[in-house]
């Protein structure tokens, strides 16, 4: 499968600024990014990072500027391709395969907030719409073109790590990814003597 | 499949009482109970509902006051048996097979921080601890009892209704259900202007 993962380089996971400065932040936002490569590469992917400036990771680079959803709509001229976000190191082997199986013209895998965490398009004409409700209009756009649209049940793919609650999620689920192991070394651990939490 | 549904009457989703008063918290989680009662009975379920004092539903009622350790354990007695929290009301039919299917002896459907919301057994022994992290620690138990556990990966199992955010997802994904109809019905609605956000 084509698998591409946009990554915004500058000023990455701005949401989490309060508990991690930028240094920390664009090293956990690398590390998660290795994270979703890894599992795609198991999973005999050929993915493609599009990112504005050169980074060093184990898959192709392509260079673009524009915004997310210029650079998603072209890259959707060539179908089946799926687009895969770079901040959801709680993927596994087991959950991208299951996506892949899913039958359909469009296929979302829905992130907290109304996101869309992964999108797999199997027929030409689809066009994305990120930000502020994508998932819903991403729903909404397939079903004006009449396509086969499936939504991807999956807590895994769901979390798309944004702020401290979902940071928690990756320290519960996340043993063994690099950016769990990250955050552990900066200190941070899961308190559990009440409401689970994240303390450093 | 024998399912139990542990139901909490007494000051139901206090988490919620800035935006929601007593006696509508009580409808939303009655609601939110028949809600994932209707999905079982379609799944064909044998359904009973734990429960400290009467209340009307389309199952069982088995009535008990002891704690929800308590009343689960009792339960655990006579497997294979499902046990599924009454605010989950984004379940459905596809969902709830696909955890049915599962192979192991003990199926643990994940909550957001890190909550036990589906848990089914299938050998005698494992006994539920459900306050603080019960996720993790049911994981811990049933390894230790050299069971055989799995993690179900579902996003609509994941979201219990706990807070704000999780209102916010049921209405973002709970189309046609009662509690979602409820909410509507006292004026909620999402805003996509910016990030998706709960309003009234």
């Amino acid at each position: 499968m084509k698998v591409v993962i946009p990554f915004k380089f500058f000023n990455p996971k701005s949401r989490l600024s309060s508990i991690l400065g930028e240094k920390d932040r664009k090293t956990l936002a690398i590390l998660m990014l290795k994270d979703v490569i890894d599992v795609l590469k198991r999973c005999d992917c050929d993915v493609t990072v599009i990112t504005p400036i050169h980074i060093d990771v184990d898959a192709k680079i392509k260079l673009d500027q524009r915004t997310l959803d210029d650079v998603v709509n072209e890259e959707l001229k060539d179908v089946p391709k799926a687009v895969i976000m770079s901040d959801l190191p709680l993927l596994n082997e087991e959950v991208v395969n299951r996506f892949f199986e899913t039958d359909g013209d469009v296929i979302i895998a829905p992130g907290r907030r109304c996101g869309t965490n992964m999108l797999l398009v199997r027929k030409k004409g689809f066009r994305v719409s990120y930000h502020y409700g994508s998932f819903l209009k991403h729903l909404k756009i397939a079903r004006e073109l009449s396509m086969d649209v499936k939504v991807f049940d999956s807590f895994l793919a769901s979390v798309d790590i944004d702020d401290e609650g979902d940071l928690l999620e990756l320290m519960i689920h996340g043993k063994g990814k690099r950016s769990e192991e990250f955050l552990r070394s900066l200190g941070f651990k899961v308190e559990f003597e009440k409401v689970p939490k994240l303390v450093r």
